[in-house]
């Protein structure tokens, strides 16, 4: 059984993590940390330095400012920790690493993980198939969506790009007379609704096409990662770890 | 029993009709007309005013500047005549407006049964739709292919456009920080392989996504599409027709 | 200003009803009716004979045994009335056509505003389509589905079947060696992980396909559409409404 | 430059694949092998025996009855060859093993690259996923396919079983009234107009699903797939070897 203290319980993504919980039988919620103080089914502190309960793991969906506070938190109990918070500068990141030389870190940039499988199937397959077939890029997010495109197509691109030797290039839409040049990766952001987030890589080649699709029904899909990636950790030695260790293709 | 007359029997799309009509056993191929003779199951003539074979319909896959022969001979042999070459001038369509007057003429921008049924749905729909629904259009098209957006996704946004009494715009790709603007049209543009020709419309509302897709297979879509409208013209009075009066949803 | 009564307020789809209604300034929530008691920011009877207040539509998300007392209600109050709820006997639907000479009723299998346009394209393009496409449905549903195929893809079914002369036959799956029956009309039952609810109506032709999709985000799209019934019925006669009168296409 | 013997070159894939090397510089075609003698641009003999064309390598889309005369002129000749016939006897199986103790024989049993690539993808990510994920495939062919599911369908479905140590049963088409069981797949055959092949893997988890889908837009994918293999073969010491040495992800 893994004893769970979750840090940033009465947010947005807490909220969707306490609702989940249901479906990990492995996994107890021993205490909350959170400054907005609602009734909880377990004990909630209003700052980490106040939680004196016994856990084998600290789920972290608070803040980037709340980073060194919770460092030291872990390294001083010896508790695993997951990091799901996004923006860390690279100052930040060079204190996970230094922190991770004491206890097991946890830390991805997308904690779906139906998106680091699609992420490492581009990995082994582009590289194969970019010879003989274009790649493609569509993406499909809601109405108020501001980036375009989307940071996890740049991030399945990227990848693309990191895996194929030759160079390439990014092409934001298209329009006018010209033709594709075979070095493009095409890359389309569709906005409408509320689509929670569709991602669709399209390798075309002679005489057929491949598509590997990525479609989050809900935010469900990053509490599941993340208590996940609790499980996982919950049993490793010190050092840094992510969703590549994770899903082990 | 339609007795048809070929224009341009030997060229690309020529071939493809003539393989297309042992569907349809209600018309029987009289004659062909192309400058080159190859061997094939009907007499072939070098030039249509030397075609002396008598037929109901005459359909023409040949080039624009073939269309005032085109228009004298079914108007001087009282044929029906369906039109399926593209790229047509102003004063070219006044001239097949003209001889409308004396013979039925069968024209259509798209001769896929298919995409026109796709344009009579939008048409219904989209004024309903647009107070509440984003719409955004992806076409998927070889990577030969020189010009984006395809003529067939501007022929259903036009659509889309006359149909809503506001105004709205065509929108090429995203790329930066820029929220979706409500009047915005997406046009998206994908080029890939040897992909034949998809079209997909959008409407993306509050907690629902209505896509209407179309995928041509093959170029056999137009020549059934002609063939069709061969039919359809067999039997009707001097007068100007298209793909609406025909697919009558 | 539309002013509504929400029976089953704290019911499932009672809160989701709650939280879609700041999307629609033109209706004001003025009171609700559930045995559960829980905090509301309006006023909440525990019966619909309690409560005494002014308003213009009731919207019912209780169950069907709560039928004769809401409709008794809204006519002594002479208010408009949407019923979401499902499951009605013939009896009861006797009782809602009685009911409806005297107060405007609006009812629905099917709230989804999508569904219902998907559902009259059907209708418009299938008596066309059916002599030379084939016709097949796909429905995709969470792992949980104890019915298949789903209520909705047989909605969609049954509109194709009435829309068009022949007779057709529904066939549930395949199987072994035996060639597609020109009158076939497939159904495809998918289930798997919590996948809201798509359905997917294609017609493939020679050399083309047509395919129909709706896909349910969430279940806001149920409560949407009832706010936009309550609008919508708010100033009209008495007498029997539906979907089909409200997307009016 | 590899030189190429076509066995089987008026046939219809053997067309293809005459049509599809214009594509392929490396690849020269010195001979071809057919009972029917049409007008080729190479010499044509009508039994193996008298082709006394050299050549690097023998590729073969006959018939499975030619299999034996095949092997011993390969050996005899010293030529690569590659097979593409399907419907092998085990003993034909045996002999295609004992004359790879000579020669270097390559053999598919599908000769797309892109549906041998999804079924490396199925390989590797199916024994992960399955524990949270519901899997299900959709195969969809055009209306006079005789056999469901396709045999490319049961193909991916048997590389998934494989994959995962629990046992798993396939699962054809749903009707009634029975909850999706963890451990089934299933297996959906969808048939219409001329759909040249359709296949789509699901994996349906919590909040998220992800697919694999390849389409073939026509033959020349086999023809494309089978001239790669010539060229990947012709270097090559004698032994069995199949798409996934090619392919090598």
């Amino acid at each position: 059984m893994v004893k769970l203290i979750l840090n940033g319980c009465n947010g947005k993504m807490g909220k969707v993590v306490t609702s989940c919980l249901s479906d990990f039988e492995n996994i107890v919620l021993v205490a909350g940390i959170d400054k907005n103080d609602s009734k909880c089914s377990y004990p909630v502190f209003s700052s980490i330095e106040d939680c004196n309960v016994t856990a084998d793991v600290i789920l972290d969906f608070s803040r980037k400012e709340a980073l060194k506070s919770i460092l030291k938190y872990s390294r001083s109990k010896k508790m695993a920790l997951v990091l799901c918070t996004t923006g860390y500068s690279n100052e930040d990141i060079d204190l996970i690493n230094e922190y991770s030389n004491y206890i097991p870190i946890f830390r991805s940039a997308n904690m779906s993980i139906g998106i680091n499988v699609v992420n490492n199937i581009l990995k082994n397959i582009a590289p194969f198939l970019y010879e003989n077939f274009d790649i493609e890029i569509i993406e499909k997010h809601h109405n108020q969506k501001v980036d375009s495109p989307s940071g996890t197509a740049l991030l399945l691109a990227h990848t693309i790009q990191e895996s194929i030797k030759d160079s390439t290039e990014l092409t934001y839409g298209r329009e006018g007379n010209k033709k594709r040049d075979p070095n493009e990766i095409g890359m389309h952001a569709i906005r409408g609704g509320n689509i929670v987030g569709d991602h669709d890589v399209i390798f075309a080649g002679s005489g057929e096409v491949i598509e590997i699709n990525h479609k989050a029904i809900s935010r469900d899909v990053f509490a599941v990662g993340a208590l996940r990636a609790c499980e996982f950790i919950s049993n490793k030695y010190k050092g840094l770890y992510n969703m590549d260790d994770m899903i082990n293709l």
